[in-house]
């Protein structure tokens, strides 16, 4: 549980990509964008986000062991396209895909318990339960400290689920706050001291491989704990940039592309699903190569 | 536009305090909690929750400014609980209200793009536009730096809308992280120096009544800039603890009371409606007593 399916999924495929599913309407090939414009209701466009994730995580499901949906991008078009989250999350998982919600969502005790409920957890109406949007982890932003994330971890614990604590992202402007000094030693090496009090068994964070020494010296502080590397392919990142995120053996860590992965058919000239494909094997070998595994 | 609308508001109503729409199942009224707990859905659920937000809004309308509905709570119900969020949003506009979306979002640069559009701009599907969730005014999260925030400003400026990034939350454990020392200032208020330069037009912080020092502190550090404070009421704050926050006159500040208005009628013995309000005018009386208005 916790991480330990993640584990297990990436060592079976021998594989530690995960795959950001983050659509937008210029991602959509033309056979699926086209409707959509002509019709012109968030309908349509949610429906041809759905269409589009449902044949990448068939194009997929053998070679990568995760996806992740970027929850901005389904809120951006509003009910129609929480809708379509909600399926991909399901068919994700149907395929046997460990769903990260990459939701950063972050507030105060009482706030933290009710999203958590939403990703992890379970919401009683009466005697009946339901899953809102069922995924097996989700992403967690620090800044209001432990009653922020704790509630999420107790979900972890009673549900054999796990975070990811945002700790230094793969952007550009990341190092305003969280490179800045207190006492010795950078807000996110501090945010790495907490959420290893947190347990690293269900608390894992995120760390850009748009910055490898900050990877590797987070590595070294905290050699237990699972990280998800954002900033691979699109934003600039490579397998080697990644490499020292990981612990022995290619294990506690996995490697997000998103564009480069389902926007493949813009640059390859292949049909949508086979482009999609091909750049995740692509990937996988890049990193197979990187990690020497 | 940006604050100057809910300044107004403010005004006109003598009254700065933002009424937070956080429903869960326990706030409501047995006669709208126990029909949807029979049912059992979600549907059922979020059909109460909105019951109960429109009775409130109604009895609001006259006394408060604006409402606050907080994400998480309507996340937790999925999605039947937000079609209840987007309507009671569209209701509250209706009636004259400000709607501050209590999101705390906060990604990198493309991914903020996609939560500003949802919640403060504008979705295009072709030829056609869409307002996803619509608000006034958003919360966002610092901790990506200026790549998370400034999408959102680009929209306050097109649109005339306005955000507030948390600084200070009024949590507990808020200061694990926020009041870590950098440089001889907290974390908190190096956050305050990168919204001044993002323009107090737009950008408003969030500081709680549950920390009257830092908020006399920011206040003023940041004499043009607009707080939302919240932590009044069923967290302990009083009317006296959020004066600090205030500028002259009363302005440049809104005080968030959630529970302690909706649950009114557990303590009251008076028909939730009138719990409500009477609570609202309540705590209208006791901040302008506070502020001298």
């Amino acid at each position: 549980m916790s991480f330990e399916r993640l584990g297990g999924l990436i060592a079976q495929k021998k594989n530690p990509t995960v795959a950001g599913l983050d659509p937008r309407m210029d991602h959509l090939p033309p056979e699926l964008r086209e409707p959509a414009e002509r019709d012109g209701s968030l309908e349509s466009a949610a429906a041809a986000i759905l269409a589009f994730n449902k044949g990448l995580i068939d194009a997929l499901a053998d070679v990568v062991p995760a996806v992740k949906p970027q929850l901005a991008c389904y809120e951006a078009f509003g009910l129609p396209g929480l809708a379509a989250l909600r399926e991909t999350m399901v068919y994700a998982a149907s395929k046997g895909l460990y769903v990260i919600a990459d939701a950063k969502r972050g507030d105060i005790g009482s706030t933290a318990e009710a999203y958590a409920d939403a990703f992890l957890g379970e919401t009683a109406v009466g005697g009946s339960v339901h899953r809102p949007f069922p995924a097996d982890c989700v992403t967690v932003n620090p800044y209001l400290g432990s009653e922020g994330v704790l509630p999420f971890v107790e979900r972890c614990r009673k549900y054999g689920r796990a975070v990811f604590v945002l700790a230094k992202t793969s952007n550009t402007s990341a190092g305003e706050l969280q490179d800045r000094d207190i006492e010795g030693a950078p807000l996110y090496r501090r945010v790495a001291e907490l959420a290893d009090t947190w347990g690293p068994e269900y608390v894992g964070l995120v760390v850009g491989a748009t910055y490898p020494a900050q990877l590797d010296e987070l590595r070294q502080a905290l050699p237990r704990t699972f990280f998800l590397i954002p900033g691979y392919g699109a934003q600039g990142g490579g397998a080697e940039d990644a490499a020292p995120g990981f612990g022995p053996d290619g294990a506690l860590a996995i490697v997000n592309s998103s564009r480069a992965i389902t926007c493949a058919w813009q640059r390859s000239g292949l049909p949508w699903r086979e482009a999609a494909r091909a750049e995740a094997i692509r990937m996988r070998d890049d990193l197979r190569k990187a990690l020497k595994l």
